[in-house]
C-alpha cells in the first residue's frame, strides 16, 4: 500500500503553492497505457501539446518540453544562451530567485544579484539604472521570477522589459513562470521575453515531471554562439524534430497525456477566465488574512500574487508548528517558509484546479489551525472571504 | 467526453445524502480489470467481502450481497419472508419509508402505515401498542427506516425491538439502514433485527449498484415457508454457494473490488471512530443551521441524524431555487426535498468519505448560497461550525 | 491488496465467454467521481445511454436499464408480461436456457420445455408446430436464447418469429441476447421480438452490474394486464421518467459512465464492423479446433457462434483439469462446462474488446495447455488460425 | 479525446524494446492524487523507493533518482565524474552507445570509440589491451552499454571489469543498463561498476520520466574533483537529503508512486524469477526467428539479449514497410532499425510486464506480418515457440 494517507477519511487539502491538486481528468489521462513514442499517434499528441503550450505562453515562438522538473528548465535557459563567465543580472525576490542564482553560479556565470527584502518584486527602475551603467554590455541577461513562489509577490515583467529597452541594452530577458503560468496573465511575446521558464506542477495542473522553455528569436540566435556545454537541455535537436510531434529522446509520454487533457480544460474555461478566477481567490484569501489581523508578506498591493499568499507569523510563534497542527488536525498541507523566512511565514496555495468551496475549506483550515495552535488572531477571516466570494460569484453555466 | 463537469475548475461538492463522494482508493479499485467470477481469486474476494460486511452489520448471521440498487434489497427483505396478503406494520418516517410501503403494496402485502409528520422517528410506543392489540398475530413484520434519508431523523431501533418483545409478538423486525450503515452505529444482532436492508452508495463509500440483506436465524426460518414468488432475490441459492466465496449468478465484480477496499478503509479507521466522526460533523452542521436562524426538520435532538441534516426553508422561499443557486454558483449538489416536503427543505449530506475541511467548504457553500439566493438568515453559521470543529478536533496520527 | 493476481507478470487472459476483458477506456470512465443522479449532468448521461442502447438493439422502441445482473433481466421480461400460471414455451438450448426456465418456474409459470441436446439452436419448426397445435392460445410467450453461452450455438430468431407468425399465434417472443448483443447481429425490431433481455458484461465490454430489456409495443401492452407481482423490475415507472434521462431509483451511475464510453467505442468502430470482427474470430478459432482434431460442441455450421466456441474433450480426459493447467501455466481463464456438460467441454470466449493478436495468444494458450495436460490432439491449430487471420486481415486505418 | 487508439478494438501490443507495457497496477498507482513532496508521507515513499532501487541494482552504495529520461542519466554519470578534456573509452555496440558517445562529445570529453559492427558486445579483451597501453592513465573512464537496445546484444560487464583490473588501470567503469535493469541479471557491486545508468521505462515497467545513477565509493570520490559544470545532475545535494526520503528539487511524485508499486511487483515475483522469465522468452523468440529462417542480428549466442531480439530483414525488403504492415494490420508496434541499420532490421521487445501468451500473440503478429508484407520466410516460427514454451512452463502457484 502506498504511504499516501495522512488521514483516514476524506480528501487531503494540498494547499502548498504547488504541486497543486491534479484534477481527476488529468490523473485518468496519465493512467492510459503508454504508446510508441515513435508511432503515428504520438506524433499527433506531440504536435497538439506543443501547439497548446504556445497558446498558454501567448507566443508564436518556439516552445520546448523537457522530461524534467522545473529546476531543469532554469538550467536549460542558461546553458542554451550563455557562455562561461558571462555576467547575468538577477533580482533577489525570494528563495526561488536565490536558487536560480545558485544554478547560474554552478554554471560559472558571474551573477550580479540585486538585493531584495523578499517582500517586493523585482525593481525595474534599479534594473534600468544598472543596465544604463553597463555601457560595455557586459551583462548578457536579466533574470526575473514572475511569481516568487516563496513569497507570493509578482514582479512586473513588462516594466522590466521597458527598463531594458529604455537603457538600450541588448541583454536577454529571462523569466521564471513556474508558479504563474496558466494562473496569472503572462505574455511571452507581448512583453518581449527571451526565455520563459515553466513547470507542469502548478497552474498546468499536472504532477511534477515536465518543464518548459519558451524561446524568442533573439534567444535562439544567442544559442548559436553560447558556449556553455549542453546535451540533455540543448534546444537545437529538440527544435529540429518537434515540428513532426516527436522528441530526440524518450519523452515522458504519460505526463504528456495529462498535459493534453489539462490544456483542453484550460482552453474550455478560457485563459482570461482562469486568470480572473485566480485573482478573485487571491483577493478572498487576503481579506481573510487581514480579518485575522495577520500580516501579508508582500508589501505592495499591486504585487499581490493571485496564485498564493504568504502570511507572516506573529512574533514568538512558529509557523512550522502551526503548519503541523493544520496537517495533523485538518488534513491540509500548507507551504512552509523557506530559508530566510523559515518558520516565520506559511504559504497558502490557491492556484491550479480550484474553486470557491475548496478555498473556503482551505481558509477554514487555516482559521481553525490558528485557534488550535494558539496563534493570536481575530476570528472572522473565513467570514470575510465568504462575504467577498458571495458578492462576486457568478453562475455557471450562466 | 462524459457530461460530468458542472463547473470548469475544481472538485464538485457532492453533498446530497448519497450517493456520496467515492474515495480515490475505492474508484481506483473499481478500475481494475475484471476477473473470472468462477476462478480462485474471486473466491478469496467473495469470502473477504462477505466476512467484512458481517463486521459492518455487527452480526454473526448471514449477509447477502446483491448486484442491485438499495431499492432491490427492500424487495428482497419482503419476498423472502412474507406470503401474499400478509400484513406488515410500517412507520411513516418520510419519503423512503413511504417508498418501501409502496414496494410492499405492489407485492400485495397489506400495509398498516403508522402515520408520521416526517419530523420524527418511528414511534416505538405506538408500535408496541399496536402489536399488543394484535392478539391474533396477524402482523407478520414491523418495518422501520433507521435513518430516514429524506428527513435526517434517526429511529431508535433497539426501542422498537423492545416494544415488540414487550408485546410478546412474533413479528419480524426489518430495518432499512441504506443511509446509516457504516455511518451511524448499527447492531443487527444486539438489537435483534431480523432483516437489515442496506446499499453501497452511502456510508460504504461506493457507487450505487450493490445492496445487502443481513438475515437473522428467525428470518431465515420464515423464508422456508414464505410464499411470495422470488428468483433473483432468493436467499436460498445465495446462501448455499456464498461460503465458498461465489455467487449463483454473475456478481458485479468491479464494485466488489471497491467494497473490498472500502472495508479496509473503514476497519483501518475503526467503526467506532467512523461513527464518532459522523456524529461530530452532524453536530457542527446543526450549529451552523441554528446560527443561520433556520429550522432543522428533525424535531427531537435525540433523533438528529449524524449522516445528513434537513433544513427548512423560510416561508415564501423556494428550496429548489436555492439549491440551483448553490449548484450554479458554487459547484455543490445539495439534496432536494422529496414529495411532501418538495421545495420546502434542502438536505446537507455529511456522510461517507468526509472530513472537517470538506464540511467547512460545504457549509460555506450553503451560507453563500443563502446570501446569493436572498434567503433571510443570519450570518455566522460557518463560524459556529469552525468554533465547534476546532474545539473538538484531535490530531492524527495522535 | 485486492486478490486479483493469478500470475506475477503480464496481463491475465480472461477468455471465458463473459464477463469479457473491459477496455481501459471503459475502466477509466467507470473510475470517474460519482455525480448527483438527480442533477443536470446526469440527465444528459441518461438520455445518451438510453438512446445509444436503442441503436445497439436496433430498435425504435423502449429500452430499460436495470442496476442488476443479466439474470435480473430474465425475471423482468417475465414479470412484466405474464400472469401466474401462464404457459410459456422455452427451447432447451443449454444451461442458460435451463436457468431461464428455472426463473420462470419459480415465478409459477407453466413451462413447456422443448427438449434439446445442447448442440443445436432452438428448433423453429418444432416451435411452429407446437404453436399451431395450441389453438386455444394457452401459450403466452416463446422464450429463446439467441446465443447460448453454455454451448456456443446461435438460434435463428427470425425463423422463430416466422414460425410464430405462420402459426398465427399471439404469443410474445422473448429473446435472451446476454452473450450476443453487440457481438452478433441482432435486430429487435426487424425480427419482431417483443422482449429482448441483455447484460453489460459481454459484447458491451462492461463489468457485470447492468442489465436491459428492449420492449415492443405489444409487450408494453401486455404489461398493462400482466398480473405477476413486480416492483424493482416494473417497466412502468422506468418508462415514465426515462425520457428526461432519470431513473425512478438510484441508478448505477459509474457503470453508466462505462456504458457511455463503450457505446462511443462501438459506434466509432461501426456495429457492422463489430459483427464482422466477431465472425472472423469465430472462424479462426474453429479452424484451430478442427486442426487440433477436437470436436466443436455445436453441430451445425450455420449455428456456430461468433462469440464463443465450446470444444469437446476427448473421452477419458477432464476438461476442468485441462482448464486448471491453462490457468496455472498460462495465466488464462477459459469457460467451464456447465451442468450436463460439466468437465466434458471447455469454452473459448472470443467476444468483446478483442483483436487478432489477443486471439492468437488465446489459441496458443489452448494449444500449449492441451500438450501440457496430455490431451490427445494434433499440433497446428494456432498455425491454422494464423493462416486464416493473415489472409483475411485488413489494414486500419485503411 | 487523446489520440491513443491505433485500432478500434482490443489492446495494442507495444512490443518495442521500451517503453514497455505498463502494468495496470502501476498505472493505477501513478493515478493517485499528488502529495506534498515535503510532507511526512513523502519521506516514507522516498526512503522506500531508494531502498528498493538499491536491491534492484544489487548494490549497497548510493542510488540517485532523477526526474528525467534515461538520456539524462548518461549525462549525469559523466558530469559528476569527469573534467573538461578528459578521455573516455567507449565501446561501439550500437545506436545507443553512439548516442552516449555524442553526449560525451558535447561535454567536450575526448572519446575513444572502440569500433564495433553492431552485432557484438563490447570487446573486453580489446578494452584490456587499450588500457594496458595507457600507461599514463589518460583514460578516465570506460563506458559500456550492458544491453544494447538497438541490437539485442548483451555485453559481459564482469569481463570488462576484469580487463580493467588486469590492466591495473584506475579508470572508472560506467555501464548503461537502461534496457537491462530488472530484466537481465545485473550486479553493480559484485561486478565493480562505478556508475550505473538506468531508466524507468523498460524492465522497471514504468512510463518514461525517471532515470537513475548507482554510484560506487570510487565514483563518489571522483565527483569531488570532477570539474565539469553541473547543477540539475549534481549528486551532492541529492545524496545530502535523500537519507530522509526527500529530494533537493521537486520530484516526479506520481511516477515515484508507480516505482513503488513496480518494486513491490518485482520483489514479489523475485528478481531471480524475473531474470529467468526474460531468458526463457528470449529463447522462445529466437527459436521462432530461426524457424522462420531469418537471421538474428546478434552474432554470438552467449551475447543474445533476454530483453529484445533484433531480426535482419532479407535483402531487398524494407523492415519499416514490414513494421507498418504489422501496425496497421495487427495493432502491434515493433522497434525500428536505428541509424546504421535503419530499415534493415526490426526489433521485438520481450521485456517488462510480460507473459507467455502475450509473447505468443507478439510472435503471431510477426509471423502474420511477414506473410502479409510478402517477406520470404518459412512458417512455423510460432509453432517452434509454442513447443519450447509448453515444454518449459511451470505452474503458478506451484
Amino acid at each position: 500500500m502506498l504511504p499516501l494517507h495522512s488521514h483516514p477519511s476524506g480528501r487531503h487539502f494540498l494547499q502548498i503553492p504547488g504541486p497543486t491538486n491534479v484534477p481527476d481528468r488529468v490523473l485518468r489521462a496519465i493512467d492510459n497505457p503508454t504508446i510508441d513514442h515513435r508511432g503515428p499517434e504520438f506524433g499527433e499528441l506531440g504536435k497538439a501539446v506543443l501547439a497548446g503550450m504556445k497558446k498558454v505562453f501567448q507566443t508564436e515562438s518556439d516552445v520546448i518540453i523537457y522530461p524534467a522538473s522545473g529546476t531543469g528548465s532554469w538550467e536549460a535557459a542558461l546553458v542554451n544562451t550563455m557562455s562561461p563567465g558571462d555576467k547575468v543580472l538577477m533580482a533577489e525576490t525570494g528563495h526561488f530567485a536565490t536558487l536560480w542564482k545558485k544554478v547560474a553560479e554552478r554554471l560559472k556565470l558571474r551573477v550580479e544579484f540585486q538585493e531584495g527584502d523578499w517582500r517586493h518584486g523585482a525593481d525595474a527602475e534599479q534594473i534600468g539604472k544598472r543596465l544604463a551603467a553597463d555601457s560595455g554590455h557586459e551583462i548578457k541577461a536579466v533574470c526575473v521570477v514572475h511569481n516568487e513562489t516563496a513569497t507570493g509577490v509578482v514582479s512586473d515583467v513588462a516594466a522590466v522589459r521597458k527598463a531594458i529597452d529604455d537603457a538600450n541594452h541588448p541583454a536577454l530577458l529571462m523569466v521564471d513562470t513556474i508558479s504563474s503560468l496558466a494562473s496569472i496573465d503572462y505574455r511571452h511575446d507581448e512583453w518581449g521575453v527571451d526565455v520563459t521558464v515553466a513547470g507542469s506542477q502548478k497552474g498546468l495542473m499536472l504532477p511534477a515531471g515536465l518543464s518548459f522553455n519558451a524561446i524568442s528569436a533573439k534567444a535562439l540566435k544567442a544559442s548559436e554562439t553560447a558556449a556553455l556545454l549542453r546535451s540533455y537541455w540543448d534546444w537545437k535537436e529538440m527544435l529540429a524534430i518537434n515540428p513532426s510531434g516527436y522528441f530526440p529522446y524518450t519523452p515522458a509520454t504519460n505526463l504528456l497525456y495529462g498535459l493534453y487533457e489539462a490544456l483542453q480544460m484550460l482552453f474550455a474555461e478560457g485563459l482570461e477566465n482562469v486568470f480572473a478566477r485566480h485573482k478573485r481567490h487571491g483577493e478572498a484569501t487576503r481579506r481573510a488574512v487581514q480579518a485575522w489581523g495577520l500580516e501579508i508578506l508582500c508589501r505592495k498591493p499591486e504585487e499581490y500574487s493571485p496564485a498564493l499568499t504568504a502570511v507572516m507569523m506573529p512574533a514568538g510563534h512558529s509557523a512550522d508548528a502551526f503548519r503541523k497542527t493544520v496537517l495533523t488536525h485538518f488534513n491540509m498541507s500548507l507551504g512552509q517558509g523557506l530559508s530566510k523566512v523559515s518558520d516565520k511565514i506559511f504559504r497558502i496555495g490557491h492556484l491550479g484546479d480550484f474553486n470557491d468551496l475548496t478555498l473556503c475549506g482551505t481558509l477554514s483550515g487555516v482559521e481553525m489551525g490558528l485557534s488550535k495552535a494558539g496563534v493570536p488572531h481575530k476570528p472572522g477571516g473565513v467570514q470575510a472571504a465568504l462575504d467577498y466570494l458571495s458578492q462576486t460569484s457568478k453562475p455557471y453555466p450562466a
